[in-house]
C-alpha cells in the first residue's frame, strides 16, 4: 500500500487515525497518574512518553489540544506541578486501556478500572501499585507546539522505582523481565522479548556485513 | 532499586546513560535515511521517533545537542527538506545498530552496513530496501528544547509505504507481522507480538473489573 500526503488527507477519519498512529512504530505503554490539590486523583494511558535526556534525566509526552475535551492529568499537572510514569504490564492492558475514557472529573479512574494508589517517599502524586516500573516527575517546562496545536510536557525524574532483578551491573535494564507491554495506533497492545545486545557502536568496530 | 534524583546524578555516567535510556519504556527502531544537495547519503537509528498527529499526519523526532559532534542527518535534513524514516525489521537490527557508528561524511553508512538504498516515487531522499514499512517526510519545523539543548524535528508524512496484508479493514497495522522491532536503553532490542485489541474505550462500556 502506497500513500501520498492527499491520499492520508482523503482516508476516512478512524482508518487514517488508526493507520497514522501506528507507523512510528511500537509506542511504549504508559500510565501517568496525578492528584489535584483538593486530593481528586486521575489515571489515564499515554504512548507519547519519550526520552529526552540523561542528565537532567528528562522525559516528554505529548498533550492533546486543550480546551478540546477535559483534560484532568494537564489540570493536575499543572496545579501540583507533579506526576507520575508508570510501564503497563501486559498483564493489565485491559484496565489500562479502559483509562482513557472520559469520565467525570469527580470519578477517579484508579477506582473505575481496578488500578491502585500508592504513595511512596513522600511523593505527591499517586504511583500505580500495578506497575513494576516507576517514576516520580516535576514539571519543568510546556512546549507549545503551534503546528497542530499540541503540548510537550517535559519533566524531571524525581523518584525512579525499577524491580531489582531487571537491572543488570551495566544498567541495562529487561522489560521484558517484568512484562512491560508497547502499544500501536490507539488500541492494541504487545508483548516484548528481547532478542539482542549490541555494545557501542565505534568506527573501527563496525562488523563485515557482507558487503 | 529506589533512586532519587540526587541518587541519579551520582550515577557513574554510563550506567546513567543506560538506566535513563530505558525508563521511557519500549522505544521505536527507526532508520533515518537523508541524501545532502551533492548526492552523499546518510542513514543512522533513531529510538526517539514519536507520533504528533494524524491530520496533518506529522512525526517528531529528537537530535542530540547541535555542535557536539557532526551530525549529517540534521545537516541534510536542514539543507534538502526531506528525510525518510523506515521501521527496523528484527532480522536487521544488527546491520541498523552499528549505523550509530560515527564514520566519515564522505562514507555511507548504505555501503557501510549493509543496507540498500531505494528510491521511490521521486522522493529526494533514500528509502532503506531491508525495511517494510517507511515514509518519506518533509521538514515542517524544528523546536529547541533549551533545558537540554536538544533539538526537535517535526516532519509531515509525504510518501507512506506499508505491507498490504499488514493492514485491517479498519486500518489497525500489526507490526509483528513485518517484524518490527523495538529498542530499550541505547543497546537493547526486542521483538514484538500483539496480545491484544480493545475498542475505543466509552465511559458507559468500562468493563466491571471486581472493584
Amino acid at each position: 500500500m502506497n500513500l501520498t500526503k492527499s491520499d492520508i488527507e482523503n482516508l476516512e477519519h478512524k482508518k487514517r487515525l488508526n493507520i497514522i498512529n501506528s507507523v512510528s512504530g511500537i509506542k511504549p505503554a504508559n500510565l501517568i497518574a496525578t492528584k489535584s490539590k483538593d486530593g481528586q486523583t486521575n489515571v489515564a494511558i499515554f504512548s507519547s512518553v519519550f526520552h529526552l535526556g540523561s542528565n537532567p534525566a528528562l522525559l516528554g509526552f505529548i498533550m492533546r489540544p486543550a480546551g478540546e475535551v477535559p483534560r484532568h492529568t494537564y489540570e493536575n499537572i499543572k496545579e501540583t506541578g507533579f506526576y507520575t510514569v508508570n510501564h503497563v504490564p501486559i498483564t493489565i492492558v485491559d484496565r489500562a486501556h479502559y483509562s482513557s475514557a472520559k469520565v467525570d472529573r469527580s470519578i477517579s479512574e484508579f477506582e473505575r478500572c481496578g488500578l491502585t494508589e500508592e504513595y511512596a517517599n513522600g511523593f505527591h502524586a499517586p504511583f500505580v501499585r500495578e506497575c513494576h516500573l516507576k517514576m516520580g516527575l516535576s514539571l519543568v517546562e510546556e512546549i507549545p507546539i503551534a503546528v497542530n496545536n499540541t503540548i510537550m510536557i517535559i519533566g524531571q525524574i524525581e523518584e525512579l522505582i525499577i524491580p531489582d532483578q531487571a537491572v543488570d551491573e551495566k544498567g541495562y535494564i529487561d522489560l521484558s523481565l517484568f512484562n512491560t507491554a508497547g502499544i500501536s495506533g490507539l488500541n492494541n497492545y504487545y508483548s516484548l522479548k528481547r532478542e539482542a545486545s549490541f555494545p557501542y557502536a565505534r568506527p573501527d568496530e563496525i562488523p563485515d556485513f557482507g558487503t
